[in-house]
């Protein structure tokens, strides 16, 4: 499971993510807790059980601890009932793959303290996950009374022989269910009542709440044929693909499909875009305390790892990810200069005039690759530079580039601010002895000549 | 409405789609039906209105025509009892936008002839669809029983004060809606169930079915203060955006989500992608036909529109995105030669070993572009190539490049087969007095000469 997560977290983003914490497993739950910040019961969902634990996490648990439950839906008065201090119990209901879901449901019963809630939105918020505070306390919460009453309907139609799991499955992903990823309901339906909004489409579509549309609360009979008559359906569904397979599946679908939100800066792309922004800022306030670059060598700015999406029909990575390794590795230069979005907003920031990019080697997914940056030459408004690409040690591509600083305000090159100026003249008298690359000041068709 | 689904529809799918039809108001049903292969009624969910309409259709179709009805749950058997030939009727119910959403489900009723629903599924099929045929007629059909039941809840929780509209929507698209964008919920249960399944989910979960966690079928009176309530909310959250950005934004959102799940080759995204195949597929055996290219100029092979998602913070198109677009134009070049998947998997596929790129514009989002190649020299294992990138018949950037054939087999550098290399030395022989461009043969660095 933690492989998997950090798989998929890996995919996820390039943002410097905080170190990663440690796993224990602990002989008592005393030892468990202790020291604790946050205590999160994920124990089976029987009632009477989970009052049990909470009340000993309580006895056992540092005063200053938050205990959250991630109860699907039982509720926290009744879970809290048995603790010496409820006040600082709360649900925290996430969402399977917990590592990749942003969304977290809080909710408080009558025994909780309002700071309670806030430090856990708080917490939440922090590791780029989406906290949604209930205003009331009721079972199921708001997400998994929304899910239980669509299963609630499936299990009708497979019980009535309508539709196999597959066709239910089917008419979600291929339909509604690509608008849920980032559109709720009611948004969703405020669009098809055109102009005239929400309102029109309760006219439109209000009548049809009396159509039999769907079956009662009622669940059918969870009786053994039933039963095994589902699992046979999900056996067949699942066409002999193994667990592991289809939650790494699931894991980079999920990824991909909030890259692409991300992209469009809306719903959960935004959420994950606004942490990244977070991490960066906080990763650049700890370089900047911590530093010790040696100018005088190639700088190493800029590592990743090749994502499985970057990969060709050759099972290589594909040619214009060459270069938009080359433009990160260009864009950590310039931030080390000092060029960010107040610079580049009010003075300037720097745009390719040319590259001359030599593949010395391939990279293949997943594989992790640094690039160095070597400053061949720089005045107030060009940076000529050479990158180099390394796998471990083995060099797999340069590119030599020409930037020029470019004008916010007159949109053409004009001189860098002083300061940033400065700094690179610094940087490239610093390395000015390093000798030129094997692969710089190459023009390409040398071979023509060879060959006559 | 149309203007949205094109612009949707460029950004979904660079393949060459079929040409667009016409779009014409006919002032009598007779008119508007006449000559149909298809027709698509999609009036008001009135069971009546619908009868008498779907009769007259019938009446003046031409005999072949199929006749589908768009509603979204009422029943094919009794739509079609006053029609004279009820055999060429069923419900074929898509989902909005019906321009990017693939599912459409296909419900015959009792006068349904077997022909007439195979004869939709394959013509769905063919523009890209994904029909999904239900076993049986029941009212809402598949997908919107489950819609209904989420939104039964969904108006309860309102009404009852438990959230607001906004919030449920979070509930959704933050959570369980990321994965019904490619995995509906038996499979996404069935991996919440571990290692041994849905069995095991059943045994997990089947108890909380008896919970209450969903309100009853019924829904709450919609009476105008409850209308009023739902509205209000409904524009809060809106925030002011006009139905037209919402639109956009649904689409801009929907289309990134079918992209990426399109990598992944999985749901939706492989719908597409089979699509897209299938298109290409199609203009290739049409241009085979029709091809009539001067191959003594440069070869225009490739052309596209700059997606807003290749846009950087600065507003212009971003730097890697060139290296694409020429790489794609080599792959138009190879193509063109006669490199294919079946050469590729047995034979070999050219390589890029060096690419020199000049920028001498900036693209923005949106801005059609074509590319032209230019053959500079070639033998049987390299290809010295200069293509030269336009907006309208401005010059925006250019890319020398050498490629290099490299064998499937042996991994390394060989010569192509004969057919190929002979078509390439033809290409080479007739541009060969085309002049070197100013862009050709240049290495960077000439200004520090010039600048001491």
């Amino acid at each position: 499971m933690l492989d998997n997560a950090t798989r998929a977290y890996d995919r996820l983003t390039l943002a410097p993510r905080p170190r990663q914490g440690e796993l224990r497993f602990a002989a008592t739950l005393a030892d468990a807790v202790a020291g604790a910040d946050l205590v999160q019961e994920s124990a089976p969902e029987r009632e009477g059980l989970k009052q049990d634990l909470l009340r000993e996490v309580d006895a056992h648990a540092p005063e200053s601890a938050l205990i959250c439950s991630s109860t699907s839906g039982l509720l926290p008065t009744r879970l809290q009932a048995k603790m010496g201090r409820p006040e600082r119990f709360l649900v925290s209901h996430p969402f399977n793959p917990v590592y990749l879901l942003p969304l977290v449901e809080l909710c408080g019963g009558e025994g909780t303290a309002q700071d309670a809630i806030e430090s856990a939105r708080l917490f939440y918020g922090s590791i780029g996950m989406m906290p949604l505070v209930l205003r009331k306390e009721i079972d199921g919460f708001i997400a998994d009374r929304l899910l239980e009453a669509l299963w609630r309907e499936a299990l009708w139609l497979v019980h009535d022989g309508v539709a196999t799991t597959s066709e239910i499955d089917d008419a979600v992903r291929f339909g509604a269910g690509l608008r849920w990823a980032f559109m709720g309901t009611f948004l969703t339906y405020r669009l098809a009542g055109g102009e005239d909004g929400m309102r029109h489409f309760m006219a439109q579509f209000g009548p049809a709440l009396k159509l039999p549309w769907t079956k009662l609360m009622d669940v059918p009979q969870l009786s053994e044929t039933f039963i095994d008559e589902i699992a046979r359906q999900s056996d067949a569904q699942a066409g002999g693909a193994s667990l592991q397979e289809l939650e790494r599946k699931r894991d980079d679908c999920l990824v991909a499909v909030m890259q692409a939100l991300r992209a469009q800066e809306f719903g959960a792309g935004r959420t994950l875009a606004d942490y990244e922004e977070r991490l960066y800022a906080l990763a650049h306030r700890q370089e900047g305390a911590q530093r010790k670059i040696d100018i005088a060598l190639p700088l190493r700015l800029h590592r990743g790892q090749v994502l499985p999406e970057w990969i060709d029909y050759n099972g290589h990575m594909t040619e214009s990810r060459y270069l938009q390794v080359f433009g990160d590795a260009s864009d950590a230069l310039t931030s080390y200069l000092g060029v960010d979005l107040n610079y580049r907003a009010s003075e300037g920031s720097y745009h390719t005039a040319e590259t001359h990019i030599c593949h010395l080697g391939a990279m293949q997914a997943h594989e992790p690759f640094e690039l160095s940056t070597q400053i061949l030459a720089a005045d107030e408004k060009r940076i000529h530079l050479f990158h180099r690409l390394f796998r471990s040690d083995a060099l797999v591509a340069t590119a030599e580039q020409m930037l020029l600083h470019v004008g916010t305000k007159e949109g053409r090159v004009r001189p860098a601010r002083a300061d940033i100026a400065e700094r690179l003249r610094a940087l490239a008298a610093a390395q000015s002895s390093l000798g030129k690359p094997d692969q710089a000041g190459r023009k390409i068709g040398g071979w023509q000549k060879r060959s006559g």
